[in-house]
Order: structure tokens, then sequence, then C-alpha cells
């Protein structure tokens, strides 16, 4: 019995199977199943089609309490990047400014780096990874909880179409399979189940970010948490996963270490002294525009040519109203 | 041979000493030394000394390594308050308006459940964690790390007297000994001596606050550390000491659990919608007045008042050009 009947009776029944089913509904459709149709279907919509007994499928993955049948793979890396080191960026989608800008850097730095960085195509923190991993040049995986067809959320199909312009999209799900929420915990475990590692960015409490740590952890995977100030509701999910024993992540080389990895060496930036000072005061903490004036006693224009410099440079990060040092 | 002998041979000598010096200089002082006018001039001062064998000796302090030969006093409080369950706040001098905060938080509502809140009335963390013990109507106590004589930094010389109001202000430093920078480590000793628990808020790298957090660990104290931004390098003494496994503190809960109490229970804050609506933007992270009135749609006369409320409720703190939900 073909896993990929599996995956074609888990779309067509609208349900979640991992195993052969023992119901006469199974039965009677992988009797009418013609694979050889199904898969030349699948290679004219570029869709590749990995089995779990395949020697391709990630041993990772392979590796969790209930793989998938197998994965649908679209894009123009090959499939064997799944087999690759790989790290999970995952997080809020209503993510604050704080957030996106740790999840961008990570993105950069891990990818750079080396790492495959999944996560999963949503909006937040796991869109600001993916971003990160290909302005860097690396790859970056993305974890679908809909069919293979579907890029979701809509707002990120053209996120998704630079992502396959050098790395994968990628799902259990069979085309046709419309996003659903119960599927997104269950993609969760691929996310999880595909790396050595996780990384939990920002994440309220209860969030589905929670989810995937909770997956790695029970898989045995190293899972780190990005703390964050305690006053934040959207810092509790992260902070509370660091009292859990989740070791908290500080910089992209914490990560790094964990696969014997170095950091890819960035020029070193060279600012002005205006620059500088703006810089300094950042570094202790976040601050709006005004208090960077009174704080460093630059006027306004000088200040905002600082801060176009900082950010130009990928020193400063303005959200929310407030720079942060990068 | 008395303690306050070492204690006045300490002060005379310029030295740090916790056991009798074997040389001819301490021999000669200490036979010379009137230990009765000594203790008239001490009383006459407002200065009371519990020496290291005394019966009301804090236990705590005595089980360290190097416990000193006893403490010069000075308040309105028992010196049994020394005896009671206590707890530490330590951090940077020159804080954020993040750790100024969560310090004035802590202080106010370790002390509001019991707690005696030692500090080390630095600026920064240590003055906030007083001031909000004071404003709790709690006990807090401040270890100088100069002669018991003199308030330092000046700058707290009012908040040292409203200490001794209702608390303590003590030291192993006889009247007249000036502070000195070598002298602080060694104050740090003592305010992890007296504690059960030591809380560090913000620290940087190589600060005093992680020596206290050391000696702490070393007597195998509970330590908490407040995690904050990576991007701050004003949280990265804390994060690190969290990676080295500090327990992560995410309310004063955290501490009263080791002590086995409760909360104070305060009245539920009533507040109109529009400061609701401000409250909300303020859990997911500090935003400035400007991202405020964006996020919420409040002109600017209706998110001035709703900030107003919030501060006069408590329910927001503004700092650095920026407010913080509390």
């Amino acid at each position: 019995m073909s896993e990929l009947a599996l995956a074609a009776f888990a779309a067509e029944s609208g349900s979640h199977v991992v195993r052969a089913p023992r119901d006469r509904a199974f039965r009677v459709f992988a009797r009418r199943f013609d694979e050889a149709s199904y898969l030349a279907r699948l290679t004219e919509a570029g869709v590749e089609w990995i089995a779990r007994s395949a020697p391709e499928f990630p041993p990772p993955l392979h590796a969790i309490h209930d793989p998938p049948p197998g994965l649908f793979v679209r894009g123009e890396a090959a499939a064997d990047v799944l087999r690759r080191a790989t790290v999970a960026v995952v997080g809020a989608r209503s993510c604050s400014p704080y957030g996106a800008q740790v999840a961008r850097m990570l993105g950069t730095e891990l990818a750079a780096a080396g790492l495959i960085v999944v996560s999963g195509l949503a909006r937040g923190i796991d869109g600001e990874a993916h971003r990160g991993a290909l302005e860097s040049g690396g790859t970056t995986v993305a974890v679908l909880g809909c069919g293979i067809d579907r890029d979701y959320p809509a707002a990120h199909r053209e996120l998704a179409a630079r992502i396959r312009a050098t790395g994968l999209t990628v799902s259990e799900y069979a085309p046709g399979v419309e996003p659903a929420p119960w599927r997104f915990p269950a993609r969760n475990r691929i996310i999880a189940g595909l790396s050595a590692a996780t990384v939990v960015v920002e994440a309220r409490d209860r969030s589905g970010a929670l989810i995937t740590a909770d997956l790695a952890l029970e898989e045995g995977r190293e899972v780190f948490a990005v703390p964050g100030e305690i006053t934040s509701a959207l810092s509790s999910g992260t902070n509370d996963l660091l009292k859990l024993g989740a070791s908290p992540l500080t910089a992209s080389s914490d990560v790094l270490d964990v696969f014997g990895l170095a950091a890819a060496e960035g020029d070193p930036v060279a600012l002005g002294s205006s620059a500088e000072k703006v810089l300094a005061r950042l570094r202790d903490g976040p601050a709006s525009a005004d208090e960077l004036a009174r704080s460093t006693g630059l006027d306004a224009g000088a200040l905002a040519s600082a801060l176009t410099e900082l950010e130009l440079a990928g020193c400063a990060v303005a959200g929310g109203g407030v720079y942060r040092a990068n």
C-alpha cells in the first residue's frame, strides 16, 4: 500500500492520516487509487513527492512519534536541503517590533552561517525569519498547514514565491487541501521534526509557537527561547519557556554552537561620531527620537541623519515609534 | 578579643578585616581599645552594634564564607528585622526605564507581602527597590559600602533617612570609613548573605550586581534574573545569568513562592474604555505616544488623558520617551 495513497486519501476525506485507516472507505479508495497518474499530475504542477519510506525522507522527521506519510515539495532547491543541518525559527503572528527585529537578525545570521532556516510562512516572526534568510542569500524552507498548491496566508504569496526561487515550500497535505485551524498544530510538528533546534522568538501564553517548542522538547531536540521584557505579553510565552528549561538565546552564536558552526564574518562598520553616540544610547535600551535628541544633545537634523546612517548600516532598527540597537 | 575591636581596627587601618590579624599593629591596637567608651560613642550617634557572636546576628549572614565581625545598624526598626525573611533586589546604577519600573514594582510587591527588601542604596535599581518597598509601607534595609555614619551616594541622603524612619541602614564599616570602590564587592557579600533569595533586575556584563549573584550562588541561595531584550546592553548580564542557571523572574510571585508567601491583594482597578484600549496595546510591548495615537486611533487629548489615568492607576509607566504596561 503506497504512502501516497494515504496522503491522497487524507486530502479527499479532509482528515489527518499518518497510518492506513482500518475502515472500508480507505480500502475502497486505495484499490481505485492510480499512483502513476497522480504522480504525473504532481510533476506537471511542479510538485515533488518524498515518501516516508524513501531514502530522501529527512531522518529527523522520520524519528518523530507520528511522521507524515510523506512530504509534498515545491521549489528550486534540491530536496536534499531537507537533510541538511536545520533550525526552526518560529513565533507570534502579531509580533512586536522587537520580535520582528530579532527574527530577521536570526534568519539572516543563521542562514549566512550555512543552516537551513525552517518556519511556517505565517505573518510576524515566521515571515521575518524567512525574509532574513533570503536577505543573507541562504536557503529557507516554509512548512505549510494547507495543500502544497496553496500559499497561505495570501499576503505571503510573493514571499512564498521568493522562498521557492532558492529554497522550498513543503507540506504533508496534497494539492487541494484548504487551510484549517487544526492543521497548524499538525504542521508545527513537521517544523519541529525537521529541525535539530527550535528557536521561539516571541510568543503569547498558549500560542502555537509554544506547541512547536513542546513537540521539539518531546522529541529531545534543542529548544531556545529569546528573553524579552516581563511587562510585554508577547514575551510571556517565551519567558515561561525559559522557566520550563529552554535555553536562553541572546545571540545567533548560541544556536551555531549546537551545530559546531562559526558565525559568517561581516565587514566591520565605520560610523560617524553622531551615529556612534546614538548607537551607544540605543545599546542601553529602546528609545524614541525625542529621547535620543535629549540624551545625545543632537539637533533634529543631525539626529535624523545619524539614525539613517545606523539603519543603513544595519546597526539600528525602527519600529513602534522606537529605535533599537541591532 | 572583641569583634568590635576588629571593626574599629579595620576603620583605623583602612583595611578589610574579618579575622584577627596576626601582626603587631593589631595587637597594640587591641590592647589599647576601650570597648565601653567606643560603644558609648556609638550609642550617642544612634548606632547599634551587633557582634558576629551575638544571638541577634542574622544566621544566614553568619553562614557565609567570610561573615563580617559584626554589623553597625542605624534606624527605627528593631534590629531583629535582619532575622526575618529577606530578599535582595539589586542591579545597574545607570538602569533603563524598564529596569527602574521592574525594580520599583518588585520592591513594592515583595515588601507588601511581608518580605524585608535589602539593597545597596545605589542609584538606579537599588534606589528604586528601596523606594518601592517604602511606598508599600513595608520595611527595607540598605547595606552600605562605607562607614555607618555616611550616606553614600550623597544624592540618596534623603532616601537613606526615609529608609531609617521605618527600616535600617547597616554596614560592617565603623563610623569614619570612606566609600571606596573595593568596598562595594565586599558590601555585596553582605547583601547576598542576609538574603534567602537575590533578584538581579538589570545588569551589564561584569557589573557589581553579578558579583552579588555569584556570591549568592556560592552560598547556595536562590538567584533570580529578570529577562530583558537581547538588544539591550543593560540586560546582557541578566540574560547571561539565565544561561548560567539563574531562575527567570517574570512576576513577584516567583520570589514569594520560595518563601511560601502569597501576594498582597490590591484593589481591582476600573479603567475607562480609552485607557483600556491604550493598556491593551502596551501589553504587547513598549510604545511611544505617537505609536499609541496611531494604533489606538485616539486623538492627542484623549490619549493624554488615558495615559494619565493609566499612570495614576499604576497600570503604565513612562520613561525614555516610551510607555510600558506595569
